[in-house]
């Protein structure tokens, strides 16, 4: 239906306006842009010269039009650029991070980042708050008491090269052209759009400095992606992009129907962390982390491969020199060690509810819905329904029963914790629903589904 | 590339920014909106709840969507019932109207209605200024000293029934919408999209309160359409759509590659409408008035068919009566008579300079770019760079040669006029630069290429 018309509203406006408006139309109409023009628009964008209805325009164009790789390219470089880029090329060893799309109890980043960092590689994580029906690692390690995850950069390098580990929140001046694009897109629809996915994640990453970088990219009921074959198309792109810019990237493609582990909170996931960094932890975090550490490791030169990988890290946490690792990690950042010594000390420990299997319930878990528990635990107090909300650093469940095992009416199914009792009714009801029982439970699929990488690619 | 998350965004928004951002995801993957949809979007806008980046989004999503029928009748009647919708039923006559989507040199408005209103059908007319390459119909109205376009609506209806035509400019009460939306569209390359370009014309014209509506739809290098198939879609839609607002909707297709008559600018223009009242007017221009004239006498109820609908126009031209009913208009809008009765003594009417056949060219006129003549004329300051900028009555050329006359190197080619001298060198270079010469003109093709109505068409 579109209709060529003469280039008539270019001379009637100004320079800038002009320019973007014909770019608008070039991509709208399927057109490539170049370099000059995706940069033209995100720096006129971030500076606030080209209007938010115009980028809007343009990001629903893009949308719809589609990127080329060379368009994703230049719009993760354009975004990573828009702030400071910080060179660690100085500090010895080779820098490797890790990122999740996202998922309910995902907290694989705090054990991961300790285990790696014992193994002798640095790992410079920045993190994110919880938004949304998933938890955050920066509202995860705020619930220690006195952890903190604001840092300036000459303190983050330090304690980098001190230490071989740092965790902290994204700073303003880090992609500030993601957070303003980020927030535009939130409200025009534009959000589910991989290329632009891609390139809010790797801007970000790539302004840490980091020499390689791992991805838990997550597909199912409580994912992002509800898709495997979009979530793969996000992490074949993300690996394409991250090697773009030189920065060796390994996807794994995992599973998230199921919470993982038990925990999923804060404080909870914390002392489960706890549990995982002393060789106590759930089967499924606990593998997950430890093959995710593996690839870090293999990334970092560490380890010769995947295998001798999970041996490195299975010893890191043998020895104790993990659970250390963090110990020093959460006393560098002005963190309480002694709870993290003696998970249980931490007041307010203590469950305010269990949630109870029902007497028509069937003899089995046949599955627990992540998104429904994500959603639960944010109602509890745990996450944040808007961005200023602030957080119960103690809000969250204990799952006791995971699918494929067995109840018996009556039995304790869960348990909630939180700061006060004013949500936990409403909370226990929603994490009730998010169970489905039945008679039989089908075999546990795969959580890692496949492995990613730049073999075979070559560089655009 | 469109990925499907869950709808995450909208519990941590506000009621509107909710529902408007799944409005927008709906249309972004191509489903079709209901009315009480669309009608939400455009009040919402147009109250300034629905804000210009969700707007513009939205504006994008359905350009590159696509829009229903149904969609498209919906955003008419929410962009007409955004302001006053005049009912001049309790007025005796069929009231008609006419629109065109504009050309240079295009002044035919001015002859039609005062031709149609001396045949006894009631004219009530509501145009726009020139924007862009062409010229508006008020701003030539307005080059005759004193006339008003702007007038109070219980005016606008005195003078209507009193006289039978009243010519003014769209009051700010007229579909507010419009004026928002396109501004919005102008800046978001979201223009050229016929959905949008017939409810943009329909709403304003179908808020005159008018009974049946004759277009004017015109295509080729001097007009908004290039392609004669784009503005036949553009003219099938917009009958389609007077239809079903129950306005009998006929268009005719013409021709916009060379310009419309001899002359291209303001007071120029009325000048020869008065020549085209007298009897004495250009060939094409006298031809589509008259064409007009018959589809609007025929609608009206003057005339049984097109031939005598000819026939009457015919015989209200010959017999002074239209020109007596345009001088009659003149004065009751305010305007000097006495130079609508003797034109050559308008002051500044003698021209300022002259374009010659240069040595080098052919032996006759092969082509002149309406286009390049809309934008010369523009820049010697007939029309506007900027809404913002005023326009110089005087300013004009008179195109002594067209298309397949034969000329001879040095013999005058056009004349400038303007109020000063500034700027026609330049504009005198740039006309010149419109026209292509030859050894031989090919025939020319007709003006007028098709006509359209209802005719087998059912409502839906």
């Amino acid at each position: 239906m579109g209709v060529y018309l003469p280039v008539r509203p270019h001379f009637i406006c100004q320079e800038i306006v002009m320019n973007v408006v014909q770019l608008i139309r070039l991509k709208r109409d399927g057109h490539a842009l170049t370099d000059t023009d995706i940069d033209a628009l995100v720096s006129g964008f971030t500076a606030g010269d080209v209007p938010d209805y115009q980028m809007a325009a343009f990001l629903m164009a893009a949308f719809k039009s589609g990127m080329t790789t060379q368009e994703m390219v230049a719009l993760t470089r354009s975004m990573l650029h828009s702030g400071v880029v910080l060179d660690l090329s100085d500090l010895p060893g080779i820098k490797v991070d890790k990122h999740s799309t996202g998922g309910v109890g995902d907290k694989i980043s705090i054990p991961l980042a300790a285990i790696v960092s014992a193994c002798g590689v640095p790992v410079p994580m920045i993190s994110g708050r919880g938004l949304g029906h998933t938890g955050g690692t920066l509202d995860k390690l705020e619930s220690i008491p006195g952890f903190t995850t604001a840092m300036d950069i000459p303190s983050y390098r330090r304690q980098l090269a001190e230490l071989g580990v740092v965790m902290i929140g994204q700073t303003d001046d880090i992609a500030p052209a993601d957070k303003k694009l980020y927030a535009l897109r939130d409200v025009t629809a534009t959000v589910e759009f991989i290329p632009f996915i891609a390139a809010s994640i790797l801007s970000k990453k790539l302004a840490e400095g980091i020499d390689a970088l791992v991805l838990d990219v997550k597909f199912g009921a409580g994912a992002f992606m509800r898709e495997e074959k979009d979530a793969r198309t996000l992490a074949e792109t993300m690996v394409r992009l991250g090697e773009e810019f030189g920065t060796t990237t390994v996807a794994l493609l995992t599973r998230m129907d199921t919470p993982l582990g038990a925990a999923v909170g804060n404080w909870v996931e914390v002392a489960e962390s706890i549990n995982v960094l002393r060789g106590d932890g759930p089967p499924d975090v606990t593998s997950l982390t430890l093959a995710l550490a593996a690839e870090m490791l293999v990334l970092g030169g560490a380890a010769a491969d995947a295998r001798e990988g999970v041996a490195l890290a299975e010893k890191a946490i043998a020895s104790g020199q993990a659970l250390t690792r963090f110990e020093d990690l959460v006393d560098a950042q002005g963190g309480d060690v002694s709870v993290v010594r003696d998970p249980d000390s931490r007041r307010g420990s203590t469950a305010l509810a269990e949630v109870r299997v029902p007497d028509d319930a069937g003899r089995v878990v046949t599955a627990i819905d992540a998104m429904a528990v994500g959603l639960a635990c944010v109602g509890l107090g745990a996450g944040r329904a808007r961005k200023e909300d602030s957080v119960d650093p103690l809000a969250g469940f204990t799952l006791l029963k995971k699918p494929g095992e067995a109840v018996r009416p009556g039995e304790a199914l869960a348990l909630v914790h939180a700061s006060s009792s004013g949500r936990v009714a409403a909370a226990s009801a929603d994490l009730l629903a998010a169970f489905s029982f039945g008679d039989t439970a089908g075999e546990a699929p795969e959580l890692i589904v496949d492995r990613l990488d730049a073999t075979g690619w070559e560089p655009s």
